[in-house]
């Protein structure tokens, strides 16, 4: 009877990871309208959509009556034009983390090697396909700067490691140095090296740090990006990965051949012919978040972490109010941020707010800093 | 070096399965627009989608802005309504075949049994999980009808059976006593049985012929329903299980949280919404299947299959006449229809036609006996 067998042959418990953007929990909680939320817990661009996408969808609505393209042709002709690689080094997917569970599928390694804290779906994709997850911690002392040394043992046991860059949540970019002798000696240690690129588009000259030409020019290198964040598309769903063509051809072999929605692909293609909207996202983040760093600075026992990217970690070291209070206190002004208290080696004293416009940013200040007076 | 391993432990080639719908690859091949294209090859409602749905997603495509709910909360609501199960006992999908994948992944089984010739993606799925198939035939002698004396002794070597009712492509119903016989075997040998009624609602009294009950009241029965099919969605991507809640539970457990995207959840409340819709799909299809059955039997060498849903099953028996001729000759009258060559169990004189609208099954009509007049 192979439904009674325990669905994890380690026997770990496999619950789900805890994520921003719940509106809906914070709907039925609260009773609110979702029009009313002001979500600081989901990282998404606050240009919202490119204008293209939403008149693309709204013209192509009859299509949902098509199947979607399995192969996904007409987007994978935009990205390999945008990203200089071959089609065949790039795989479409229902968000970057349809692929995070479809290479621990098709790998099955034993131990998987994560950089911690950083996004949850890493340990529960690899718990999922019944491997051992080998963390490695960050320390908040040194501003979670990545530790070459300290990872480089554990990465002689591992069969897969995955590194966030830049890291979620905690904001930091790996320099291109040790970037790049991270991947050198994960070939020459032959460990399979998953690169989350997925915040990379908010950076500028975020190119730079992109592991993506040494992803489609040989094995051992897979580059994962979602393109619902930085396109603030992430109810269509819609990411890709970038690897050698047998990677790839693997990949597409193991999974539904449907899993990509025929809406999602066509806002994909909308969104990448736009060639402004990129430079108005990094010039929009770039300023907002020196605002919201510098106003979170500013707040007694609040430490925040200079972010690289649209999104910013904090600490509290308020003898007063907690993560969860805070959390609850902001809710009760409609507005929802990311308590960081599930991150693995972050502790319950730790939030996480997206940059979001002007406009939104300066309404969260004015609830930090009311808190803050009343409490 | 794991990314060196072979994804399939019984290094069995995973090619793709050839289905219908592939509308882009006609475009490309052809030339032609989209719009041009009469596509009998995908087994769609030809009503459209219910009136409401495409105002629904007029209506919210800014909500592409949000994550979508991972618990799919308000169409989960919608779906145990109308089933009269606890929503613990749904599961909703990105369209039916992530489940088939799904169950696949989380039962490990050795041995899994499917009713050729039937949808290709039950066998798929189990060879990329490591499983062989044992694949039972159905006769066409006995206008393939569901054998079960045949079946059973199979059934002792399986984990998992796979059943499709209505079977595509064939179009058979299996009678309700066969079919709760076949569902105690399965209970009394601990086999886990997936039962595929995707096509079920095309069925006058499909709730006749549904093991939904029976699946939400225990373990070892499980439900696939696409609801991309009747809803004339494909594009969306929409389906979902029903099975014992501890079922349930391990299957959300093992699976990216987003695989369902916002519009999809939204469509499926809207049409679950439209009460009249199935009732006037039936009569559609019940009208439409005898005129086109009526017609392909009027074709010289042509024997179509009696259909008790929205396609045709037929076997060309024209010694002047391939099935690869006949498609080639249809698709430059811009038709496709589904060349079944692919389907183990049916060899190169088959294709399958979908039930469509009047006008269109018209065309369909007038353009055979245009090509078997020239041949």
């Amino acid at each position: 009877m192979v439904h009674e067998r325990a669905s994890n042959s380690n026997g770990r418990e496999l619950t789900g990871v805890i994520h921003g953007g719940d509106w809906q929990g914070a709907v039925d909680r609260y009773g609110w309208k979702v029009e009313e939320i002001l979500d600081f817990s989901a990282n998404i661009n606050p240009l919202g959509p490119p204008v293209g996408v939403l008149e693309t969808l709204k013209e192509n609505l009859p299509a949902v009556q098509r199947y979607p393209d399995p192969a996904s042709r007409r987007l994978k002709e935009a990205l390999a034009d945008q990203l200089q690689v071959d089609t065949g080094a790039i795989i479409i997917a229902n968000g970057a983390v349809e692929l995070i569970y479809l290479i621990m599928q098709v790998l099955k390694p034993d131990r998987v090697l994560v950089v911690e804290p950083t996004f949850g779906e890493y340990r529960r994709a690899a718990t999922i396909a019944g491997a051992e997850v080998l963390p490695v911690y960050l320390d908040p002392a040194t501003g979670f700067t990545f530790d070459f040394d300290r990872w480089r043992p554990e990465l002689q046991r591992s069969q897969v490691a995955f590194i966030c860059n830049p890291n979620n949540p905690t904001g930091r970019l790996l320099n291109p140095d040790i970037l790049h002798r991270a991947a050198s000696l994960c070939r020459e240690q032959g460990v399979f090296l998953v690169m989350d690129e997925s915040f990379l588009d908010f950076v500028p000259d975020g190119d730079k740090f992109s592991l993506v030409p040494q992803a489609a020019a040989g094995p051992g290198i897979f580059i994962l990006h979602s393109l619902t964040k930085i396109f603030a598309l992430p109810g269509l769903r819609l990411g890709y990965g970038v690897g050698c063509p047998d990677m790839v051809r693997r990949l597409e072999n193991s999974r539904d051949p449907w899993s990509v929605n025929i809406l999602a692909q066509m806002a994909g293609v909308a969104a990448l012919a736009d060639k402004e909207y990129l430079k108005k996202t990094r010039e929009l983040i770039r300023r907002e978040k020196e605002y919201l760093f510098h106003n979170l600075s500013g707040l007694a026992g609040f430490r925040p972490y200079y972010p690289e990217v649209n999104f910013i970690l904090t600490n509290i070291q308020n003898g007063c109010l907690t993560v969860s209070r805070l959390a609850e206190l902001l809710a009760r002004k409609r507005i929802l941020i990311r308590d960081c208290s599930s991150f693995p080696g972050l502790g319950p004293a730790y939030f996480r707010v997206a940059v979001r416009d002007h406009r939104a940013n300066k309404r969260l200040v004015a609830a930090l800093k009311e808190i803050m007076e009343e409490s």
